[in-house]
């Protein structure tokens, strides 16, 4: 595909099936991540960072190789709507974020995005109407470079069984699991 | 599609698309959402929850409409290789997970799970092979429920612009946003 071309239509498509409706933060995010991704030099493997765990996270896995689930994804939950994609050796890449300035020009989308109207109030409608205008024209990408802590692979480690809950989990966790360590947020079935 | 019926070799096609190669663990987590989705009333609208970050969200957003954008999928970090699907509103539901004492009796995917082979010594095609073999017959199944303060939807609250990156945050995280407030993994570009 022409990296400086992007299906929108295309795009939405996939949404509705993944993400389960067409979300504006994820239509959004479409071109947030089309515009990192153009900006990132050919055959460079990359990882990404989603600056909040809302939508933009299924907008990188539907349009990059970088899942939750492969470690490519890593979610920081910051609450800010902004996404990074860099060298996973090096660390060099681009962060994308909506930029609250550039969103005056675009009244449907800026009180959908600062939460202005009632979700009663707002015509979804016009939302992506003003989005698929809008395109990457509200959105802000500067360098940046991924500190080197954040670049290490977490290795697990030893696996051990838990003596608590008999399943497997990384030793260096401590003597019981984290989720036996009170974290756990079920119920337990027996208990009183 | 019939409830009761999984086809692993049009799973395994779609694990190799979103995730990028064949992991021995995503191929594991789809006989598990497997069996718990078959163990959900049907029409009852659930949540998921990983309870690790490895894998397992990969194949929760392949085969059930929960992912990590629409937060319908969240993942607890216990380090157990372990999922649930749970009624959204009542929190009732099923918990599936590895067990350890039944990985005994398929030496591959011990070995793998437990790390006992360097991943030079492991052999990708036997481990897959034991794992369709063996299905879900590795699995433990138990009823869950989820503690209520899990079930509440959780409101971001008025957003602000943060006066330190001029970008819009959620104002409950403080004057500043949690990345400015030192959490952040980028290196500042114009700093010393």
């Amino acid at each position: 595909m022409e990296k400086n071309y992007f299906d929108i239509e295309e795009y939405i498509h996939r949404v509705h099936s993944f993400h389960g409706h067409v979300a504006p933060g994820v239509v959004i995010g479409g071109f947030m991540v089309h515009l990192a991704q153009a900006r990132m030099p050919e055959g460079v493997l990359f990882d990404a960072i989603s600056e909040t765990p809302a939508c933009l996270p299924d907008a990188i896995q539907l349009l990059t190789p970088c899942t939750v689930g492969n470690g490519w994804l890593k979610i920081m939950n910051f609450g800010r709507f902004a996404l990074s994609l860099y060298d996973k050796y090096h660390g060099n890449g681009v962060r994308v974020f909506l930029d609250p300035v550039k969103l005056e020009k675009w009244p449907e989308i800026n009180a959908w995005f600062f939460k202005l109207k009632s979700r009663k109030e707002q015509n979804h409608t016009d939302i992506l109407s003003q989005i698929k205008q809008a395109g990457v024209e509200i959105c802000g990408i500067r360098p940046v470079q991924i500190k080197p802590e954040f670049l290490k692979k977490r290795d697990k480690g030893k696996i051990a069984i838990c003596p608590s809950c008999a399943e497997a989990y990384p030793l260096k966790d401590g003597s019981i699991c984290l989720a036996c360590q009170g974290n756990s947020p079920y119920v337990i079935p027996d208990a009183p």
